[in-house]
């Protein structure tokens, strides 16, 4: 279904590219009672005309609708704007995230993410490697002397998120959490770390369901903070923290 | 001058892209003594090739050459790629930071930042405002519910650093200086924190000087971490930590 996913990013792109200039307007919560915006909004009705159009057998889980039941065999897992806060103050960080899968993250069969901001487009078959832009991409050997980690900061943060970056060389944080697992997934990022103190922050399948396949598929691990493989309901209300790393010696550094 | 700043961009922005798909290779260090790569030897050239084409009267102040004298009245302060780490390992933040300028930070006229993976052009002459992409851009007034900052973090930053970082609702971190500021200037980010342990990780000239009249013109505050305006001489040695914000409720929240 890579066509299909890659029309939905496209649908996205052309939606958010079109609201350019205007200021976006907050107008209310989305189905897992997060913070919702227009630019979700229109972007999420963007893809749903693509599966009405191409009469696509998916049921949908979104973050803004929640799961949609179109009588699918399969699910499309899709967050149509990651980085939404990014977004609307200006930090050239968000992306659309799209997978199909089932009942749980680890049954997830393919999965796109697109970069709004450079068009980069992250994609990957379960079994079949991961893309960017149509190049094979790998994860990053891990290198006690070059250790770039992503790590989930501020009020919201538990107090080891401080403890890990200040093991690593450098930090990066873009605050998209697809975009976030690809910077593990194309060896830019040594490990992302999402340790959130409080429920409602956690991680949702909608934010993680594509990156997750994607790091997996180029080599990389996605860990709960026990170490053990992901997994998680593909459901709107299931929360969770996560580790991932291209490299399982930068699990044992913050260990 | 902004049309030769343009010229000297986008001729940066076609030596990198002209670049995309060879592994950079690191060739040996810069005239600051910092690790220094093909990119930005390229990139310098490129620049110093639009100087020689049109016969501009600049000397030129840049992060692999150091100081040129051209026999010029006023200076360019270049860092040609700023961000080089983010380039060579894959992290979508790196730009070039052009500055006119004659012996110090404060009498800088005139700067230009491009996003290179965006293509976002900020621009400030000095007394004129501030523009990305042409169109006015403005700090964010500081709002307590919504609380943005960028802060260097890792082994070389200072220990307060995370302690400030826990302060933010969010944390971003870009790790390019100038793209750092800039978020301050278009509102994006309410401060930027970079207090480095080290003295050869703190910022030089090159790295800054485009990004804090940026900041300024866009009606922001760049200061020293004793909460003083910023000054710096435009040398290859000079180092600084700084705090950039948009509204000085900002810095008297980190205080």
């Amino acid at each position: 279904m890579k066509g299909l996913l890659l029309e939905a990013a496209e649908a996205v792109q052309h939606a958010v590219e079109a609201m350019t200039g205007n200021p976006a307007e907050v107008l209310g919560r989305g189905a897992d009672g997060g913070p919702s915006a227009r630019i979700d909004r229109v972007a999420e009705e963007a893809v749903l005309r693509v599966l009405d159009y191409e009469e696509a057998s998916l049921n949908v889980l979104s973050e803004e609708a929640g799961f949609i039941n179109r009588g699918g065999q399969a699910t499309l897992v899709l967050d149509p704007i990651d980085g939404t806060h990014n977004a609307l103050r200006g930090v050239p960080a968000y992306s659309v995230s799209l997978a199909i899968g089932h009942e749980r993250l680890s049954d997830v069969q393919e999965a796109l993410v697109r970069d709004l901001v450079s068009g980069a487009t992250y994609y990957a078959a379960k079994g079949g490697g991961a893309l960017l832009n149509g190049s094979s991409i790998h994860v990053h050997p891990y290198d006690p002397a070059d250790v770039l980690f992503s790590v989930y900061l501020g009020t919201n943060a538990a107090p080891d998120a401080s403890r890990i970056a200040a093991r690593a060389r450098r930090v990066r944080a873009l605050g998209a959490a697809s975009l976030d697992l690809c910077l593990v997934a194309r060896g830019a990022a040594d490990l992302y770390y999402m340790h959130s103190a409080l429920v409602e922050t956690k991680l949702r399948a909608v934010d993680i369901a594509g990156g997750t396949l994607i790091v997996r598929e180029a080599g990389g691990l996605v860990l709960d903070l026990d170490g053990r493989d992901l997994d998680l309901p593909l459901t709107p209300t299931a929360r969770t923290d996560l580790v991932a790393v291209g490299d399982r010696r930068a699990w044992e550094a913050i260990r």
